[in-house]
């Protein structure tokens, strides 16, 4: 089986092109393939096909085979992959995945795509669809006791739910403690994701993100765009926002209006290979 | 660059042939590729190249750049790597690295090199040489004190310190805590990776290592033979046993005669593939 191996902001998936590959069972071989030393390692698997609705279609499973429904640093290396090896010369390119149609926004420089938009959907903000167990309409800025200390936090969801947490530095904060103890408050009966946003400048944040069942990643493209949301959303920046992550950067823009995030980031080719996948997976 | 990333009992590298590629940079080159997420992902970066005095050569480096003298499971895979891609049709093959050269005997199946026995060398006894602070002529089942509990061990170097502890199930024990109790103890002036060994049988042990300065990882080879050859010296087994570890099983043979230890193993290859390497690097 061929694949290429990319990355968006350090979330890495192995992309097989399924007009050009077959994957029988692609739980199994996601598992095969994403193990970080019996396998290539990654993430998980993307297999890109055709669809009879978009442009193009994506499958995605996580590294423990479970499918899963969407990840905005993975779609942006889809949209780099078909226009890099010349499979569309449109540069708005529509998906077809489990969360809908999702359309990219492809920059190129020199032929070759450099960056992608990503249309991330409508931010949620009513606490009991967060769900955030909170009797109120909103959720900023809000007083929380945890481990004994007070935050305040702003609630978002952006199909899954967000706890962003101002403070003044984020490399002070030690996330194996306080990430958990968030992850696991009473006040979020599905638990949370947690943001820990610094503020650079009204234009610049510094990020480090708790995932739920996960802990701390590189990345998170749904808890850049909350974050940004609930800076926003506290008069803390303008709308219009780049994120630093541990992973790299991504740019965030809060369209109020239209009641829509969009976000811009890299997309970038790792290595190509050729994999052996015994039948039977 | 083309690259094949191989492992043995979980131990990942990737190889590169320098009879057709050139490596500028290997330290540098060895921490791109071995970043899990924004390289291949691999414990580090094994060159094949010629040699004066042998076969051939290996130069291998972490995934922190640093240089390393000598890997049981990555030279495994370095017979394989040259016998099923016709470099050579020798069964012994010889292998000049950093600690000596190093003769490997490979094991076919179809053509194909399936397992490959290296020579690790004569095991070390004496605790000044190990090192370990004790005042005996040789460390066997002697009663240390670690976290408020009383352990036995046994102390053998094979190149590397090594601590062997006996116990009733190696999954019941709660190495994150026990393994740095053990690492940092004063009895180790040089740290010391430690072995939990459970025995099976006469022939048969399963092992868990704490390895110094990285953790728990999937497999040790200088730790199996070291723990076999605590075995033997503890009368707890024979002198040839299968160790069974996370990552596989190693083959393990104490020649008390000749004082060495000959290890067999596994050597498998996870994919071929090619990968950019900027010219800076």
């Amino acid at each position: 089986m061929k694949f290429t191996k990319m990355q968006g902001c350090g979330n890495d998936y192995i992309y097989v092109n399924c007009f050009e590959e077959t994957v029988e069972n692609p739980q199994e071989v996601s598992k095969v393939v994403s193990d970080r030393h019996f396998g290539i390692g990654s993430d998980g698997l993307i297999l890109i096909q055709p669809s009879d609705v978009a442009d193009f279609r994506m499958s995605m499973y996580n590294a423990d085979g479970s499918e899963s429904q969407m990840c905005g640093n993975g779609v942006r290396c889809i949209a780099k992959y078909v226009y890099d090896n010349g499979m569309t010369d449109k540069k708005r390119i529509s998906l077809e995945t489990k969360a809908g149609i999702k359309y990219l926004d492809v920059f190129t420089e020199e032929g070759k795509v450099k960056r992608v938009s990503v249309d991330m959907g409508s931010p949620i903000t009513m606490p009991s669809q967060i769900p955030i167990r909170m009797d109120k309409d909103i959720v900023i800025d809000e007083a929380v006791q945890v481990m004994g200390n007070e935050y305040r936090i702003t609630g978002v969801s952006m199909g899954n739910p967000h706890c962003v947490v101002f403070v003044e530095d984020t490399e002070k904060i030690d996330i194996e403690r306080i990430g958990p103890a968030f992850e696991y408050h009473a006040l979020f009966p599905e638990r949370i994701n947690t943001e820990f946003i610094q503020i650079i400048d009204r234009k610049t944040i510094r990020m480090r993100v708790w995932e739920r069942g996960t802990g701390e990643t590189l990345a998170c493209g749904t808890g850049a765009c909350a974050s940004v949301v609930a800076c926003a959303l506290n008069e803390l920046t303008e709308d219009e926002v780049t994120v630093k992550l541990l992973g790299g950067e991504l740019f965030i823009q809060y369209d109020r209006e239209a009641e829509k995030v969009i976000m811009t980031g890299p997309a970038e080719v790792i290595c190509t290979g050729e994999i052996e996948i015994e039948k039977s997976k």
